[in-house]
């Protein structure tokens, strides 16, 4: 088994390595002057299984070319099993045609992963467990809600607490966390008042005197959390709101937005690389993908982990 | 272009020819004394565009075996575009691994289908809309949500009501058609009270003094309508909802649920073949699956319909 | 290795099991109240090679669904090498266009078990031998011409017997077993006396004072073993038949038209689950399957068996 | 349209073109110095429909090669639907597995014909009726046997003879024969005395006094029609014997062993090449191929044909 | 037929749809905030045959995403035949494995233009010819030789000059133009003159008084052509130098390496976006492309441009 | 691990089984009567990686033919990885269209290759290396240039010598070892004088009074080279040509040329079967070859070799 990594979140990389007592694999990963990406692999990987550690974040584009070539080069090697270790699935929110004369471009992605020679994909709270079901090889759908379950416990927020859903599309992740801490849950919703009217988000669900933990899988511009915890603190939320995410995107005011009145905690996971620095909690995925790699390769049970 | 239809649902298929103006093709589709399905192609089809009509509807796996047959013998026969056209989609709410160990059998059907040799897909309110993104070819996904507005509205069941999703997973449906009829909606869940309790339904959400409008893609059992109806009155809505869902499926109790107190009307489509004197509002799909279809063959927009 | 079943033929599974040493894998196969098929795999199969047992025979589309589905639950569940065991291979005699605008519904079939992710195909008495060249994929053929001729050598029922082949399309196969046998052999034909008569089956070749071994590999109806039995009677054989017949699949009128005037006697395997009590004598492939999984499992020859 | 022909047939490519009223395209199909095909188009094929015009007759490897070479040159050069006219298909006999660790020949030529670009394949008498299924694309498969009816007929031969299948394996298409003629039929069959001894030709069925109508697919070596007319007139036919085939094969001393004593005529069609001046019976495939093209390409049912 | 553009180099593409007296398709091709590609046709797309117009220029991995996104979303909308026209194929230059452990870039990209759904490509200069066999489709290979000799000749430059080859790789293509031009040629090449000593170019063939014409596919950073033209200048070829290639990829030092002395012109062509103002000379390959998709449109033929 | 042989070359295959210290596997490769190849595998390879050995040299297509059936009789045999030994590449110089309406056979082939079941390419000096891109399975592609290297030194031949590239495709080619021996190169190249002159000759760099080291990879009918070395000596060169080359297809007029006067020695390897007595040099491949499998098959380094 040989561990490799792109320039995605070598952090993220480092830590698994280091969980499953190896080093990671020797392997140079840049760009050539005209901006192709130039990767050569340092070390002999013929025969060996093989796990490509990274999560396709921004610059999507970028880090998606670096996964791709990473298995041409693998399965020219004559590397055994060749797998993508992709934390944070970017182009996922685009599953479905919306207006259509669009792409599926999480489809599309999927397709590139495949052609590309990946035998198996692992990866963490895809925005839609349908997505599983783009991809023809096996893929190991880890979720980390028991990581936010244990954060909260641990610091003592369960009581007087309301989960809550950031919208209807995540009602159902919403539930699974309230159902895990024993609370009451609620969502936002969004409406036009009129044709000509700017949409309004409002509650659903009772959150008088409540400190909303709100989950959600992505935070990228954080817009809509800010006007969801707006509309939760007018409907009689305490200003306390705990932000909950497992994939930091945090593109344009994604910060500014997060430090919005009424926000207590900002709480992600590190399957985007973070700096530690910036004030929010950081729980790490990689004891939880370090014991999947593990399994996957002792040919053991993921079922506990999934 | 011709029009087939296997045996799940022949009225559909003959009201859709009747809209386009065509004859339904003539085909012999029964079966051989051991079960094995006979088809028979009773018409040249050489260079035809043809579009295949067939819900794989209970019981399932024999209307699929019909399905993925007709294409091997269009194909052999030299069709030009073969379509299939299944408003109701079987298999689509295995749609996930939930516990591991199990297929996704929906995403099964789907290769199934495309390996048959099947060029698009024409479907109806797929149970997830990724489900679009588990076929390599097109798949037009038609809606009926603007049937059930129409209906509502033509019936003057706007005022007082609220529209109410059956559990977390259909929220962001449901929460189209309150946008759609300008109403607001509450959702059902369900939750264990203790580890060795059984699942209780609650409501989140404000019903009070309101008319439930309860939307969903499939009724099978009826068994979760039966208890949101109950947690609906319970919590102060009127014993008067309205039961909608585009694909009967109706096995076991499913009859009897539907009568439950607390349920005034219930409204399906046709996508799965009902009598007509079961009692309940039908609305048929039949005009907007020729206008797909006709939309696909004259190589006009199917946007609007999407 | 692992071994798992459907629900087509669960006693031969657990005979083969027991010819192995090896439990059955543990696995639930079972129907939603919609009919749609529910598997759920009761270990985990990480690795293992895995052998499911399942010929399709009637309800076929039912049984040929698990199987297909036991693939990709075993797929997902990152099993080894998928291997189907199907004993009797249905749909087999629909191999080939005969009037045109038909399916060739034995490649679909083949194409399906391929596409649904089975690596290997180990079937017995194929109806055509070039049913092999349908899959990409390796498959096993094995024979029980052997079992019967044994048969017919331990009962004495050499001295004295014709071997006949009960249409023009099973010459070659009663050619081996007469020739195992060295015995002489015969031929049933049909023939239309004009146009407007119904088909006369004739006897070819010289049966007069002979006891007939009718040899065929599936027995459906019967209707065709009980005319030819009275051609062969007409034909001065000895009233005294034994029918044998690899695939007992037995429908409609089969078990009056096989206990008919003529025949003493009637020989099946159990590739297809058979109630003892019927009064046939029943050959076991039990010990023929579990050589041909040990030797594909440990790399040895299949040779010897095909 | 446009029709090509490699170097396997040219006289029957050039009757083809012209019962369709067509010139033959023009193209280069030689060899290089070191025996590699050279083809080259010698006019433009964007976006039309291409028959080639190829029995793979011997030297096999050779034709099939141009065949091949074809489909990537028409693919290349944009033409529309390439199909491909083999009215002798090589390798057919190799179809199935019959010691084991053999390829199945039949079945590679198959997928090389695929992969290579073609669309479709237009055969006649296949070797097995079954090989249809080793493609994935449609196949058209014409018989010949109305050809040899007619001729039977015309040459009023029909009174006093009997069809004779030359194995166990060609029995069903005997039988096809005899019933378009209204004959009884026989079947040679062999077998050995015992272990050391060789293989002995007998006669099933009753020929005595009659002329034996002896049809086959393939004449190759001719060794086996020499042995069983030597059979039939031991056991009372008539020294006149017909010998028809559709494939004039002819390799080795397949000549001498056609001058034979005891056959009287020799009937072929013109799939593969042959001299007129070398005395057998010549029926054209052409008129039958010409309509088959002429079918597909106006999208036209080729049922009767087949 | 339709034309749509990525962002990759609009210009050309709006020369190219006026050559065809068409307009370029509307669509949107945006960035999503966390810089996911957005795609959105602005118009039906059902049945037309579509030209993608999209080097993949620096940024590679940016145009390359909007390429293949392209194709998906032409795709789901039922485009016809989807052509992607790319005058320059980004990572050509990897196009074999030098050292091992690397990909083959150019082979990956190809893969994944097929993958994305795309029926045929249109390109210009490819590095290696050969990358025409990357791809399963067709690949239409232009080539802008002639335009650079019509250029010399229109230029008066034909006398005194010698085409020069820039290094041993492009030597074929030199030979090409200098055969067109009647010129003599020579060649540029490198080599060590010890273990720890730097590379030194040297020249091959005579260039004495002589101006030198070097003809190349890329200008990268242009450090090759600025060694070789000292190295041309040392072996006393006169300095006015003209430098020619196809594709101004031109990062890093390019313009500074472009305006050494001993270089008196630089021509390019616009298969990839340069600002009129930079003082190279620019041939348009807006007709030859324009010619190439009329040609493959009205199923003309292609050879004349090749 | 197994290793088996086809016609094509015998004698290298038992060398390269000879260093690898194995038996070559048992099998018989013959023809039918009718030129059809029967291939028998003559022990099980269950489980086993097996190298077939096969240079698809002259007779090219028969060659071919029986590489791709051991393919298939292995695919079928259940042998494990399945690795074709290709020293010498046929149908390599056909890479590319040239003038359009061509195959590209160098594609056709390597698809050919992969569609009969192989699972890795090893070849020595493909005539474009681009041509391992043209398979989706790994290639190792093997160079011999440093056997040529090796020859001249232990020869004494490198003083007062010059590298010649027959032509300009090869420029790159002959660069490579004029850098190992560290000697100056020049290339010849073929222009036409007039537009109805025969082609000329000539020489681009300096040879007077060296001796011509003339480094090509394939040598057909040895007219090019006839006629290089004719232009050397014009040129000045010493009449004392080393002419060396990897593949020795020798066609035609190639012994006759290749004795021509200015050519001291001939030097090939031996990817092609050749007389001992024809008075070449012959450099044996079996070395590297069986380094190559045997690094393949214990999953370490090949790049050495590469």
């Amino acid at each position: 088994m040989k561990l490799f990594s792109g320039n995605a979140n070598r952090a993220l990389a480092e830590k698994i390595a280091g969980y499953l007592g190896l080093p990671l694999g020797e392997s140079l990963v840049q760009r050539f002057p005209d901006g192709e990406v130039r990767l050569q692999l340092g070390e002999s990987v013929r025969g060996n299984d093989v796990y490509v550690i990274q999560p396709t974040a921004p610059p999507v584009n970028e880090n998606l070319m670096e996964l791709l070539l990473y298995a041409d080069a693998l399965r020219r090697s004559s590397a055994g099993r060749i797998n993508a270790v992709v934390p944070y699935f970017g182009y996922a929110r685009q599953d479905k045609q919306s207006i259509g004369r669009e792409p599926i471009s999480a489809k599309l992605v999927a397709d590139l992963i495949e052609r590309a020679g990946y035998h198996r994909v692992i990866a963490i709270d895809l925005h839609a467990p349908q997505i599983q079901g783009f991809f023809n090889i096996p893929v190991d759908h880890l979720r980390s809600v028991r990581l936010f379950a244990e954060y909260i416990e641990r610091e003592g927020l369960v009581d007087g607490s309301v989960v809550v859903s950031p919208d209807a599309g995540r009602a159902e992740e919403a539930r699974r966390l309230s159902n895990l801490l024993g609370l009451p849950m609620a969502m936002l919703a969004k409406r036009r008042t009129g044709p000509t009217e700017t949409e309004v988000t409002y509650v659903i669900g009772d959150v008088e005197g409540l400190r909303p933990l709100i989950i959600d899988d992505i935070v990228s511009t954080g817009g809509t959390i800010r006007r969801g915890v707006d509309a939760l603190v007018a409907a009689g939320a305490k200003p306390e709101a705990v932000v909950m995410a497992t994939h930091a995107v945090l593109v344009g005011p994604a910060r500014s937005n997060l430090s919005h009145m009424g926000i207590e905690r900002v709480v992600f996971t590190d399957t985007i690389a973070l700096d530690a620095g910036e004030g929010y909690e950081i729980l790490s995925t990689a004891p939880l993908l370090a014991q999947a790699i593990r399994a996957v390769h002792t040919h053991q049970s993921v079922s506990a982990l999934i």
